[in-house]
C-alpha cells in the first residue's frame, strides 16, 4: 500500500543512516525541461561532512547524460510499498516514457536543486555533483548531499536490497550493539 | 553459533550477489609479516568484468597503510554468527592487538593474494588494488576481485547492515520479481 510520509529535514551528515545498509534507491533528475527516474543499487557513503555519496550510473542509462549535464540529482529511498514501481523503473527507459506519469509518482520541488524529489519515497537527498574525475573511466559520480529530508516514522523503513537475478532481500529486524561501541566510534 | 562453511569458488563477476545488498564486511590484510582485520561498511560494486569494488578506508585505520603498501586485501562477508566479533574488530586497533588471535578467527591462505582469508566468514573475495587515484583525496580504494569463494548454503546468508549509532539491520526475507525483468536486465 502506498502512503504519504510526513517528513522532516535531516542534517546532511546523517544520510548514512539510510544509505549505508545498501537499499536500492531511485535517482531522479531533470534536464532540458524533462524529468527522469532510474533504479540504482551501486552506491556508497564516502564522507560525513561534506556529505558525500559515490555511485555508479552506466552510460547506457538515459539518466547518465541528464545528470552529467545538469550536475544535479535527487537520491530517493523507496520502501517495499514501491517494489513494483522500482522494478518497472529499472526495466524501462526515460527515452521512451515519462516515468513520473507512467508510474504515477509525484514530482516535488526541491530546496536546493532543480531535480525533482519523489514524494512517495521515505527519504529524499538533494545532490550536487562534487567530483566527476572518475565518470569517464568508471561512470562513477561523487555527489554532495546539500539538503536532506526523511520520514518521521517508521524509524527503520522497510527497504529493498538487490542480490541480482531479479531477487531482493527485504530489510529485516533491527538489533543494537550500542553498549559495545567506544563513544568515539558511534 | 559459529560454524564452518563448505565453500565453492565463485565466478568473480558474481560478487554483486553478496556485496550489493550492503552488508558490513571484514577486510583482512597483511604487511611486514603481520595480519590485520577491519570492519567496513562503506563499499560499492563498480563493475562486473573486471570485477571492481570501491571502498572507503579512513586513513586513521591501522589497515590503511597496510593495504596501501601491500596493494592487496580480502573482503570477507560475515553472518550474524560473528556479530560480536564484527563489533569488537571495529572498536579495537591492529596497532595494539592481533585481531585473528584476539577474536579467535582462522587465517586461511588465499589463492591469488598474500592477505589472509577469514575462514569463519561465508564468502571471501581476494582483491588487488586496481586504482588508487582517489586514495589521497577521499581514502577511496578501487579493488579488482581476482578470486572468490562462497558458501554453498545457506543460499542467502544472514548478514548485518549498519545504520549508525551502534544499530544494525539484519537481512530479512527474500522476494523474487524475476518475471518482471527484461531478459537483458537480469
Amino acid at each position: 500500500m502506498r502512503r504519504q510520509f510526513q517528513k522532516e529535514s535531516l542534517p546532511v551528515e546523517r544520510v548514512r543512516r539510510y544509505l549505508e545498509p545498501g537499499p536500492v534507491v531511485l535517482l531522479s533528475s531533470t534536464w532540458n525541461g524533462r524529468h527522469n527516474i532510474m533504479t540504482m543499487g551501486w552506491h556508497t557513503v564516502m564522507e560525513f561532512s561534506p556529505s558525500l555519496v559515490g555511485c555508479l550510473i552506466s552510460a547506457g542509462n538515459h539518466s547518465f547524460e541528464m545528470v552529467r549535464r545538469s550536475r544535479e540529482c535527487v537520491i530517493n529511498v523507496p520502501t517495499t510499498a514501491l517494489t513494483d514501481e522500482l522494478v518497472g523503473i529499472g526495466n524501462t527507459t526515460g527515452a521512451e516514457i515519462d516515468k513520473f506519469d507512467h508510474f504515477e509518482l509525484t514530482a516535488e520541488k526541491g530546496q536546493k536543486v532543480k531535480a525533482p524529489l519523489i514524494r512517495e519515497c521515505c527519504a529524499n537527498f538533494e545532490c550536487r555533483l562534487a567530483d566527476d574525475s572518475l565518470v569517464g573511466r568508471y561512470n562513477f559520480f561523487i555527489w554532495e548531499v546539500v539538503s536532506a529530508q526523511a520520514a518521521l516514522s517508521p524509524k527503520y523503513p522497510q527497504t529493498l536490497h538487490y542480490t541480482g537475478d531479479g531477487v531482493f532481500m527485504v530489510s529485516g529486524k533491527i538489533i543494537s550493539r550500542r553498549r559495545r561501541f567506544l563513544p568515539g566510534m558511534l
